[in-house]
């Protein structure tokens, strides 16, 4: 469901369903710009009229601003009974907002958005970086006039976007829960990366990133969306579930020229690709996969030490055991930067990455305590 | 150095530089057919009389026959040190053969080969498994008189063609050693194949296959390289290497739109996978892959620890202690079901799985010993 006019005032927004704000131009970290912006949102509970209870809940690379099912939107969300009435994260107090990042294709302004001519951005679309996109989210704050947060809450790419609220926007910020994530994207993060973004470009299809309106470079993004789901699943839980099975009714030994069976694991890693380029613009992947590459909470700030050591915003840490892309190492690492004692708040689940989705409960009432919510 | 006629005699032949061998018609696992195949190969040492001093040395994916250098091909090998005159496999002693493996571009048949009508096989390449491969060189062992190794060697692939030697051809091998490689493919093995071999495929110049002698499928085959890459390397590896530093003169930050400047480690695998594809056919990697995928001891002979438990053969499994794509506790579970109790030697390299070719001289000596070479 999607709302533009008229606008309902910031404390007057109904559960769930998108809301678009536009916020004018934008200059972005590298060069880029943007005559006109927009940023899509959803918001659960009542803004109060101090605007004293807002909270910010940032999606992760492929996600939405769909959090948690609502009235507005029935749907499952991707945290699922993290936010909501009596939930760990309460919009009988709190008032949630999870905007959809810049460069999206979950409403807010991206490659496939039209510019003020009525053609699609495509290539011309800002190489965009996590300062930009929490830039776009403050502008949206000030918008809805939030003055501040008294949380910025994320995991993997949102918890990315919420330690650069911290450290770009202190004033705006009470409290942070980085989850997943640590102060910088990795050589080894960046080179998965660099493999996704390489297959998306490879697609004939692809056409320079102009590919709007004809046939969309499915192969490259399933092919990128493949070799992230395996960095988002633990090798354990790949080995336990499919082994080396045969999918049913197929037979990887079954042909005496180009093998056309699958087994089990590619079966399944198709359909995961599948599942995705139905529902995301690939030149969007890419953007937003570029701006993960980019995230470096001290770029020009100083030393990571000097930063982080600065960073007087609430802290609340949390990493997943088993995660083999976003190391709990590099969250041990993150916190230890911090002002203060922080622990690493340990996500047990054997799944690896994608834990941080299926398991925030676990940490959920240890987060809303440490951050005041 | 490549020699087809004369042949030399199987005792006669000199140190390195590549041989032919034909073994004739070929019978696929699968079902394929080829009406005559070859074998290329490099050795070194001489074969006694008795032909009881022959030891089979087996490369990895990408490997070539080109294990060590020789006065016949003076270029460093990927196992140099280990084979020679007073290296551990001492060639004084032994006669070290190290074929191409079927399906390869290092000289055996292979999909750039020339059907008998004179045009490259490409597409119709028959699907080959690791059963196949050793079935080929079985032929050449007939052919150069050679009725039993004293040992089969081989790390990684090599490592699969070592096992299955000993499953195919028990009378025929008195010891193996089976380095960085289970008694099958794994789930997540499977996983990082298969987006490999799709880079390949997606590539608009792979043309099916059939892509000779036009442009290469360069790009795909690079995608494919560095998925490969990163695995064959340890996390740390990477981190500790090329941290998250731009490449020097070059700006990951510097463009408005795309994204041109590359941080040092994509520059790094862009180094890599330019190397391979100089070097290797996208169709061979294709074929190759999948026959990595197909590689399981056990399939149509009865459960993995009966296969196992029956192997008579003299085992020696060695694993690097960093490895992420076969890890240890692979070769832990092959050496828990062959009989009685058989050690896993540990390489002790931070890198990952390539240190089964950059630190083999750590177990090389115990190896030896143990297969009585």
């Amino acid at each position: 469901m999607t709302t533009t006019t008229p606008q309902p005032t910031a404390t007057d927004l109904p559960d769930g369903g998108l809301h678009i704000q536009r916020i004018g131009a934008l200059d972005f970290e590298t060069g880029g710009h943007l005559p006109e912006a927009e940023i899509a949102y959803e918001t659960w509970g009542r803004l109060n009229a101090e605007k004293s209870n807002a909270v910010l809940v940032l999606h992760a690379l492929t996600g939405s601003t769909h959090v948690a099912a609502s009235s507005g939107d029935p749907e499952e969300g991707w945290w699922e009974g993290v936010v909501g009435p009596g939930c760990a994260i309460d919009t009988n107090t709190w008032f949630v907002i999870a905007p959809n990042i810049l460069g999206g294709c979950y409403g807010s302004t991206g490659p496939s958005s039209l510019d003020p001519e009525g053609a699609p951005w495509g290539s011309r679309f800002p190489f965009t970086t996590i300062r930009d996109s929490v830039h776009a989210e403050a502008r949206l704050a000030d918008a809805l006039g939030i003055e501040r947060f008294q949380a910025v809450i994320g995991g993997s790419m949102g918890g990315a976007r919420a330690l650069e609220w911290a450290a770009a926007y202190p004033e705006r910020v009470a409290g942070m829960a980085v989850i997943a994530c640590g102060a910088h994207s990795t050589a080894e993060q960046i080179a998965f990366a660099q493999a996704q973004v390489q297959s998306i470009t490879l697609d004939p299809n692809f056409r320079g990133g102009d590919y709007y309106p004809g046939p969309t470079p499915d192969g490259g993004l399933g092919i990128a969306r493949k070799i992230a789901h395996i960095t988002y699943r633990s090798e354990p839980d790949m080995v336990s579930r499919f082994g080396r099975a045969a999918q049913p009714e197929e037979n990887p030994f079954g042909e005496p020229a180009r093998r056309q069976g699958r087994y089990q694991v590619e079966s399944y890693l198709d359909y995961q690709a599948a599942k995705l380029v139905k529902r995301f613009d690939a030149n969007s992947y890419l953007v937003l996969t570029e701006a993960l590459m980019s995230h470096d909470v001290s770029r020009g700030r100083g030393t990571e030490a000097e930063v982080l050591g600065s960073i007087q915003v609430t802290p609340f840490i949390a990493a997943v055991e088993s995660d083999r892309l976003y190391f709990p190492g590099q969250s041990q690492e993150l916190a230890r930067q911090l002002p203060g004692d922080v622990p690493v708040h340990m996500i047990d689940s054997p799944i690896g990455h994608d834990g941080f989705l299926t398991d925030l409960d676990q940490v959920a009432a240890e987060m809303t305590r440490v951050l005041g919510l």
